[in-house]
């Protein structure tokens, strides 16, 4: 088959590789999208190099269908259309033990520890599908993982119907956050700096504030009689952000951290103590998010095809790495790995 | 009356100043003991010098006995054993309205917003009083109110029998919220560098660990199958504390700010991330805190006298706040502001 393997820093391979073959319990996906995810960004950059094992293909935001199945793998007929929750957890750890499957201490995500969609075929644990209802565009279909992940953060948040929610960072897992916050019932407000990321979402119908522009907690307070909002997702990554967050919620209001930081950063401890703020973080998705994912997608609720800012071929994974450089104007972007 | 009135930094008068009176709604208090809480040595430095106003008397964690009730006040009868509960909250902001009363946005805190306890009589809403068992010992109950704080931090942590609790930090909080979570069935480790804390901390029965000999982050998840402490209480106020709380924490662990800091310090957002942690502020304490503090201190099965390190007569109050700069070994000290 075809795989776009990453070599290392900056450099993929469009190369002609055996078929993978499932083993005992497993099934070859036959992939018809394969999104990028940030997580695929690090890797390209060459950050990620002691998580993966080059020549690899890497990607895990998967939509397709099943081609073949394992040994001892039933109810998955060739043709079904799935996606994938790339989590193989150990089952044995204390925090397997305890239920969080998603955060297991030995996880391995596959398309990083393990070779990803980034292909033709995907070989995967059957116990790790989703099926998909039939006729779902499969374009759509490989939204459904990086949804899967604004449901958890949302679930973590605990929006109620008529909450104000904050957003502060607003690429796609932010803008996804905002539609599946205001899905539940919240009254959401991106905080973002980029201009397109601000008009995206003001066309998405959100209210935004640029902190470069606004103090973000005082209009934040103003907006909210005061007090606050509800509930802060932390999506930036930033320093900013960081302290941003506890001056943005009211009291015993919510923050939910879904970035991902390199390093400590200075956080206000002490509005946590004096206004007794709950700061939980998010990873990922429990299999219950995805099946809610699929269920949202499929409803076509959510203008999520919206978010997809270009499709390119298996071959120019490389070009697609690459584009967000010279475009900024970028939210999602999918490889087309076989023709449907 | 007499009254131990806070001047400005480092300086308390010993001074005569006319009774107060009690108004509609309002009870004077006979003080027997109040302790110093760290908040009155922190006004004693002179910084907080923007929330007291001078000559005052400062103080809140009061035992004592009805002495006159005010219009309108009934069930109250003189000589009744009380306690307060120092938070004037507004009734009206949205924090209020939420019913975190303790958290109000315009909360005035007895004895630090207006006149406290150190002194032979204290006015305070009738509401606010809480009443004593008969025969409690007047010294016991002045350890109430740091007492509540303690049971309001365990509650928002949510230990549970059985669960790894480790206590950053082995002052006088910190060793009630030890005593407490061990109450509620946690396995209490005390995390303190203070050679005095640590061997006071012993002496209580808690396994301890000095950060400064043995890495404790290390150290607790050995102790507990490699995971982490199922809650952390940072009660240090110290930037390594900061830092080590998320090192601490089991996955979804739990982690409880007591701790007042003063300036934003690093934490490790990351782990929040990858351990999907949670962390709340814990602020003072809500009715019901008080009311287990009451019964938790009469029941007489925590070592509560042993936290008890001298007591002072209220002319002393100035030489009280100065004793912890000479003598390090200090735990609690109270104020016998009337004989008995």
């Amino acid at each position: 088959m075809k795989a776009a393997q990453y070599l290392g820093a900056r450099r993929i391979a469009y190369n002609e590789i055996p078929d993978p073959v499932p083993g005992p319990g497993e099934v070859a996906v036959k992939v018809a999208y394969c999104g990028i995810c940030g997580t695929d960004l690090h890797i390209f950059h060459g950050s990620m190099d002691s998580r993966v094992h080059p020549p690899q293909a890497v990607g895990h935001e998967v939509s397709g269908t099943v081609a073949a199945v394992g040994p001892g793998v039933t109810g998955w007929p060739v043709g079904t259309p799935v996606t994938v929750r790339p989590l193989d957890n150990c089952g044995n750890c204390g925090t397997c033990r305890r239920g969080y499957t998603h955060i297991c201490e030995k996880l391995r995500f596959l398309g990083i520890e393990t070779p990803g969609g980034f292909a033709e075929y995907w070989v995967v644990p059957a116990r790790l599908l989703h099926r998909l209802p039939d006729g779902m565009p499969m374009q759509l279909a490989a939204l459904v993982e990086p949804l899967a992940v604004a449901c958890h953060d949302v679930r973590r948040g605990r929006v109620q119907p008529g909450e104000t929610v904050v957003v502060n960072g607003g690429g796609p897992i932010g803008m996804l956050v905002a539609l599946v916050a205001r899905k539940a019932g919240g009254e959401v407000t991106v905080v973002e700096i980029n201009p397109f990321r601000l008009a995206f979402a003001r066309e998405l119908g959100f209210k935004t504030i640029n902190p470069k522009e606004t103090d973000a907690a005082e209009a934040v307070r103003e907006a909210t009689g005061g007090s606050g909002a509800d509930v802060v997702f932390e999506v930036s990554g930033s320093e900013a952000g960081a302290l941003a967050i506890t001056a943005m919620a009211r009291p015993r209001g919510r923050i939910v951290i879904v970035a991902i930081y390199p390093k400590p950063v200075p956080v206000d401890l002490h509005k946590f103590f004096w206004k007794e703020l709950e700061l939980c973080g998010a990873r990922v998705y429990e299999k219950e998010d995805v099946d809610a994912a699929v269920a949202l997608a499929a409803s076509r609720e959510l203008p999520l095809e919206k978010l997809i800012t270009k499709v390119f071929p298996l071959k120019e994974l490389q070009q697609a790495m690459e584009y967000p450089e010279s475009a900024g104007n970028v939210m999602k972007i999918l490889i087309q790995c076989t023709e449907e």
